[in-house]
Formats: structure tokens, C-alpha cells, sequence
């Protein structure tokens, strides 16, 4: 018989299984569907390994990837709150740390602390390692919008202004990363697709 | 202006977005719609951190999860070939290739270098970290079937001897996920889902 340590780890790949079906705002390259968090999450980690040493302080970059690989797991139950929702903000916070509460408990204690604390340093955003996750999370929705003709920048309520101050977190992470994105802007003004002033 | 090797890289991150498009013969847990090879690549990465305590001989987690975030990049041109598949079998290896030939080339030389290398270390199986990622890859299949009542496992042609067969892989990398695989097998047939004998 299997040991109880590997049962429990068994169920936690089980019910992580739940993030396909979480779907964000955000559509694939293409536009025909909306992306779930966990192919976000696999997207993410790549980035992570091919963009790593334009991070401002140097980052080990398996480091990053493991942040990345389970910072939307609490979605599964916190569900994914979009980047321009001020409602969903509101409660966010403690909807996630409840989602933490269960999710990571499913693993044998001491993998549980291991792997909550990555999605803690992910949401604090304190170390060079966070800042640069976060900004590959917040770069990458840019990325699809620029290249689905606007995507949710062209949704009712979205304004340059707000996509410029979520924008700012992408600076404190990568400063080549930042300026990237903000040619991205420019072109996609250039285009008319970008968000309204 | 971003530099040209920014300007490469961010290329390959959107060209990789095609791999949510590749859709497996699995379905997610639940059964409500077939998965596809980048979620696929997120769960297997996961499992790598909380299952490598398992490996046959010690391997670094950061390694095997570096491996298989990449080794389905290559079915963004070839497509997902189906474990029980003979036909697609016989020109998997040349498909494969070429498909790498492309894909990678994508990225700056020394990077290009380094994913094919990993995808080529997974393919060939033989390193302690490359069968160990390769047993994930055999079990999770497994786990998903287990899950949705017997799965591709109830498929015409698909035999006990032939699950037995791919089954074998897990073993060589992990003798503990081995044993558990086998322990789902014979659950699988107390239930009257398992393959047919």
C-alpha cells in the first residue's frame, strides 16, 4: 500500500486539476477562447525562463517559475478577480487567504508551508524574485490584448490611465520589461486598439 | 526601441500561446472537455515539486520541472501524439523533429540551445531527472482515467497489456509511483473500469 504522505500528495495533484477550469479575462492568442489559470500559470513560467535576466537585481530563475506555478492556485477557490474589477478588489484578499488556508493543507505540513510561502512572496511583492513574477503576470495580458485587436482594453471603464498605473508594477520588476510594454502601448494607440484616455 | 533579442524572445513566448491549442486525448478531471498540452505541461511541473521525494535517485525538482514545462512544445507543429496511437507512432520521431527545428530556432542561439536540450534530455531517457519526468507523464494520464470512470482505458484497442506496457516507464523512474500506479490498476478493475484484459 501506498503510503499516506504519497496519498496526500496524490490529492493535491487531483485537486489541482480544478485551475483548468478557471477562467480569466483574458482570451488566448487568436481570441477564440478565454485562457484558464493554469495554462496562464504554465505560460508564465516559460516567460520566466527566456526573460529572466531582464529582471532589475539578479533572480534565479527556478525560483521565479515556482512562484509563477502555483500563484493562481488559490483561484480555485477565491476564483480569478479580473485587473479592472474594483468591486471584486474589495474582497479579494481575504477570499484568497481562506482559498490558502485549504488548498495548500491538502500537502503533508512541511510541503504546504513551502508552497504557501511561494505564493506569499508572490502577493507581497518584496523580493527582486516577486517583483519580477508580477511583472510577467502583468505583462502578458498586455501581450494578448496587443495582439487580439485590444482585447479588454477596449471594454466599457477601461482607460489608459487605469492600464498605465497597472502598468507601473511591470517597471518595478523588469525596467526593460516596462518600457516594453509601454512601446507596446504606443503602438497599439498608433493601431487604434489601445484602452480610452 | 526594445532590443533585437528582447524583440526574439517576447516572439517565442506568443508563439508558444499555440500550445493551449493542442488538445490531448485525456480529458480534465470531471470529464467535461479534453486537455490540452500547455495546462497539461503546468500540472506535470507541479507534480515535479511535490512528488521528486520519489525519484529513484536523487534529482533536482528546478531540473525536471524546467524539462517539462518545454517537452510538449515540439506538438505546437506536430500534435499531440496519442499514447495508443501505432499509426501516428511511425513518423513521430522525424515530426518531432523538424518541429523543434522551428520552434526553438524561435528564441537568441544560446537559449535556443539550452530548451532543445532539455526537450532532447527528456526524449531520450536517460538521466535519473529525464525518467523521472517521464513517469509523471505516464502517471497523470493514468490518474485522469483513473478519475473519469475508466477514460481512454475503456477505448476499443486499448488493452491491459498495453496500459502495462506504458505503465513500465514509471518504474524505471520511480519505484514508489510504480507501485502506486499498479495499486490504481487493480482498484480500477474492482471498479469495472479498468482496461480490458
Amino acid at each position: 500500500m501506498s503510503s499516506e504522505r504519497l496519498q496526500q500528495q496524490i490529492q493535491f495533484v487531483i485537486e489541482i486539476d480544478r485551475l483548468k477550469q478557471i477562467l480569466r479575462q483574458t482570451r488566448i492568442m487568436g481570441g477564440s477562447r478565454q485562457e484558464n489559470s493554469a495554462e496562464h500559470s504554465w505560460q508564465l513560467a516559460v516567460m520566466a525562463l527566456v526573460l529572466a535576466e531582464h529582471a532589475n537585481e539578479p533572480v534565479d530563475p527556478s525560483h521565479v517559475v515556482k512562484m509563477l506555478l502555483v500563484h493562481d492556485l488559490i483561484e480555485i477557490d477565491a476564483g480569478d478577480t479580473w485587473s479592472f474589477d474594483d468591486q471584486g478588489y474589495l474582497d479579494k484578499a481575504e477570499r484568497e487567504r481562506l482559498a490558502a488556508d485549504r488548498i495548500f493543507a491538502l500537502l503533508p505540513p512541511d510541503q504546504a508551508e513551502l508552497l504557501r510561502a511561494l505564493w506569499e512572496e508572490f502577493e507581497v511583492m518584496e523580493t527582486p524574485a516577486s517583483r519580477f513574477a508580477n511583472a510577467l503576470d502583468r505583462l502578458m495580458p498586455m501581450l494578448h490584448n496587443f495582439h487580439n485587436g485590444g482585447g479588454t482594453w477596449r471594454r466599457a471603464g477601461v482607460t489608459l490611465q487605469k492600464v498605465l498605473a497597472r502598468q507601473n508594477a511591470i517597471e518595478k520588476g523588469s525596467k526593460a520589461l516596462g518600457d516594453y510594454s509601454l512601446e507596446l502601448l504606443e503602438h497599439a494607440r498608433n493601431l487604434g486598439i489601445a484602452p480610452e484616455e
